[in-house]
């Protein structure tokens, strides 16, 4: 895949690994910076999102990057490029939607640039707060602790279905990828209750893509049983209706910004339950990087089936 | 004009001042942050730059913000976007822009991300570490300092003018354009012998540009003798050979990079004066925002000269 090719040339031209691995990159100032870009017709069409859920949604991505290191983000700075014909309420409407997360999650927008270009790009850089003693990163998983998410999967995706079907019987599904909610409240929970490194990833590429990495990250063989993860009702209904493998949305849905990570039992028992589910345990690893029990249609997770519905995902 | 509307906008829907005002951002931590585009066919012409020099420059134009603030880079992100043609000998020669620039200044390279586009859009974060305990800042100037630049002005103007004609006759200028050279070694000349804040620009709009929103800023009068503004030889060639006034490529010509700023009388007699060039002096406010000495065709700028002469640079 293209993406992935690019990635190797700059790796081995910048020789070092600073665009692999985890979301954010950690400095020694007790920072954690991760940047993210929107460009119009590949990640949203203006069809299909109003001015102010882009703003709004450009940030809280970049604030799920955050949450996923265990930082608590307190600056962004965002570079915005649009064509001549912009008028001003698209722009007062994108910057609404900035202002209202922002001041929704005590986060400040420091600075930025406006340019002139023939489609919208938008790049925003988050900056968070180290939070925790404890790392939380992708190598992180360790034989015997327990698999656990936040929220449900394969909304965003089910929502983005129902959009491109002009169907708005469903908000919450619509909301669900309009709207995304970063977990920022909910690495605050985790920081508080940890007692060691945990590996923490965000399911903005989906919930298999979070396994799999973390898998191959940490060496170690991710055991999930598919009825611990939550299906929302509403989720089955659109999957009926709309004659999509309901695994497909969960695993392979992306875009929901949950979070996915592998904790110690310990920990685990002090976390609301209402908010994280476990639903897995870690084991060493042997053939398969995922085992999906209760799941025919996807009993596993190796590099094979990651790549191929990875590959799927960005076309 | 449209930039201007837009960042009216945004200021009055964020409702601070985070978008106006200086280059960079300081955030408590002790760190500067700026985030700064380029987009292909508005700031650069694939025909007229390498990969690898668009690579350079996209890195030079932040870390020159960087110094404008008198701090020391220390890292950057960076986020690109390509089309599907692009090639990876395009991205490795770009990231070996990015790598030669950043080994030159000792910076890291700690993030960023690739994404699909129809056009070429580079947007770099960079940060920097606060390297001296006085401000620098476009409203610092003070009646009584030294008004001050370093290197010539108007070089990658010309250097432009010589690359859309096709002449390449004098690489100094050419590089001037296409390879900047930020001004870090000498903000920490800078950094060395400051004894309160300064007024500190960078001229990536110009030299006319620079003294006109530190006049504003400040509400000082800066008056500047034209004799003492160092014009290069091979610049007075140019613009006799392409019939351009030469005044108007020295003020108004931007993305030179130089520094541009006011000092104290005592601080500026530590430096070394092959590098940092008295120009003028700092007045209190009357009339004009800036008087230029023995220059006829531009006595002085003012809000309407300085709209007109930007108006004109931004077409």
């Amino acid at each position: 895949v293209k993406e992935n090719e690019f990635l190797s040339v700059i790796n081995n031209t910048l020789k070092d690994n600073s665009f692999l691995g985890d979301d954010c990159a950690f400095i020694e100032e007790g920072l954690y910076i991760t940047q993210d870009s929107l460009v119009e017709d590949v990640h949203f069409d203006l069809k299909t999102i109003t001015p102010r859920q882009l703003g709004y949604k450009s940030v809280a991505v970049n604030l799920s990057d955050i949450a996923s290191c265990l930082a608590k983000p307190k600056y962004i700075t965002i570079s915005f490029s649009a064509p001549n014909s912009c008028t001003n309420a698209f722009i007062e409407e994108f910057y609404k939607g900035i202002s209202e997360i922002c001041q929704n999650y005590g986060v400040k927008v420091i600075g930025g640039d406006i340019t002139g270009g023939e489609k919208i790009f938008i790049s925003i850089t988050a900056i968070g707060a180290k939070a925790s003693p404890y790392k939380a990163a992708r190598n992180c998983a360790k034989e015997g602790q327990v698999v656990f998410s936040t929220g449900f999967h394969g909304l965003s995706a089910a929502g983005l279905c129902l959009i491109t079907n002009g169907d708005s019987s469903d908000k919450t599904l619509i909301n669900a990828h309009l709207k995304p909610i970063p977990n920022i409240k909910e690495a605050e929970m985790l920081a508080k209750v940890i007692d060691s490194d945990i590996a923490l990833m965000d399911t903005s590429d989906g919930l298999g893509d979070a396994l799999y990495k973390i898998s191959e990250a940490s060496n170690v063989c991710l055991s999930v049983d598919y009825n611990k993860i939550k299906a929302a009702e509403n989720l089955i209904q659109a999957s009926k209706k709309y004659n999509k493998p309901l695994q497909d949305w969960i695993f392979w849905g992306g875009e929901d910004y949950n979070l996915v990570g592998t904790i110690s039992k310990k920990a685990f028992d002090k976390l609301d339950k209402n908010i994280f589910t476990q639903i897995g345990e870690v084991l060493p690893l042997k053939d398969r990087n995922v085992i999906i029990k209760n799941q025919k249609d996807l009993p596993f997770i190796d590099k094979k089936v990651f790549e191929s519905k990875v590959y799927n995902h960005f076309e």
